[in-house]
């Protein structure tokens, strides 16, 4: 996806993955059900992490990602078929946690649908406790902020 | 289930619903997927919509309820075989909307597995906007909350 | 849950699990969609694993069951609310695999909602290939479609 | 995408659906979870259903598709990242039902996943009833195999 292509709103999002909306999203109502929007969420999430190094880290010495908490704010309901783009950036790093806000774009109303955040907390999972985030997982995590504006935008 | 059986933390919410959970709903972490936690939430949401009157209202004159926003705070890991009770109350009613507050509680650990909320909004679906909650829901939370104390439990 | 109260159609199966439908399990049909019968077989399917040792077998060995294929015939729509029966049986028993049998039971309309069945294959995860079923695993079954008749119903 | 990077066995295939593997389809096992491949089977259903007239002869004169039995076989393991093309096609057409064949192609392996099929039965949601596959629909699907080869490959 050129950078020309991505909408203004998603442009300080160092992170966009695109998702196809299923037909098996929609709930009873007819509209993507809301939980799905927490996976999309995650979607970019996970994408994030892989991109700052904090998977590899927990392959490496088991300090890993854990999710404290989450929210969403729906705007507009989603339908298939349609397709999303879903941005995912750090809006503050603090010693052993950042915070994620995300933005779910509508390419068929061309909208947002959705805009959430969580909290991601740094976690030795040998000592199942909180811990600092890795300099190496900080350094990544600076360096996607940087580059922003969809450049490491990911079909994915 | 005898209202003996509710844990004292359930005590103050007038639905309490009952979830198996489903291997299926652990991710490749090992344990139950965010996601699904505001699933068991829309699950207690659903039944008290129910028992206040909101989908019958929806059902005879198209006002019903709206997701606005939801969040979700982790506090322990869910794993499969385990039960959950999950609590709904409504912790503040305005003209057109409410606040519900949840919990699961893991039958498995005997301990609070996520708390959250969510606020649900008063929908005129022929109008497409916002209207204040018709007068017999208001009545039907009311009811409902003055019962508390988990009497209206139910298994589904 | 007495075995008194077992449907007939469900006496032949050792093992049935007890699934509340929940809402979102709904798509825009309003029915349960069809992916989530197979997320039912899957419960029933893990469950009945559990019983004859087969889960015990891959902790212990590396020795432990893989899904060939599975498939299922609809019967009647489900939807929410609703509580599922679902039991599981093994009908034939080879060397390195067995055939489950599965059937769905409402409880709403008191019908059966969807039969199926899933080829379950014995995998050492050491050696990536198909294995002969450990005989810990295979007396295990044998124990368990001898005591049949929904004796070992379970809540979960 | 251009016909020239549809896989060779995709190319029989009229309809040819793109969809990203999401990190949350994973299970417990660390692999997409079985209940997801009949997802992806449905999303190029609904697609095939689309462009043959059936979601549209629903819309119009309430006859429309239903779903009377799937099955899967299970061949590779999928994982995130990756991306499935998921091929759909009619190999049978009868008076009131057809059969559907799927393939699941893993880019990242460059080998098949999964091969399913279905049988989609005409329904007559007025009269409860199966009725004969509307003419207008019965020419959509001769079309759309005709046309075959992935040439109405689509990204949702």
């Amino acid at each position: 996806m050129p950078d020309s292509d991505i909408p203004t709103v998603l442009k300080p999002f160092p992170i966009v993955v695109r998702i196809p909306v299923q037909w098996s999203e929609m709930d009873a109502y007819g509209h993507v059900n809301n939980t799905v929007l927490f996976r999309y969420f995650e979607s970019a999430r996970i994408t994030y992490l892989e991109r700052c190094g904090f998977l590899e880290s927990y392959d490496t010495n088991r300090i890993g990602a854990i999710l404290h908490s989450t929210e969403c704010r729906f705007r507009q309901p989603l339908h298939h078929p349609d397709e999303v783009l879903v941005g995912a950036r750090a809006t503050s790093v603090n010693d052993d946690r950042f915070t994620h806000s995300y933005t779910v774009f509508s390419q068929e109303s061309a909208q947002v649908a959705a805009v959430g955040s969580a909290i991601v907390v740094s976690f030795d999972y040998e000592k199942r406790a909180t811990t600092p985030i890795p300099v190496s997982v900080r350094d990544g995590i600076a360096r996607l902020e940087r580059a922003a504006e969809g450049s490491a935008i990911d079909a994915r």
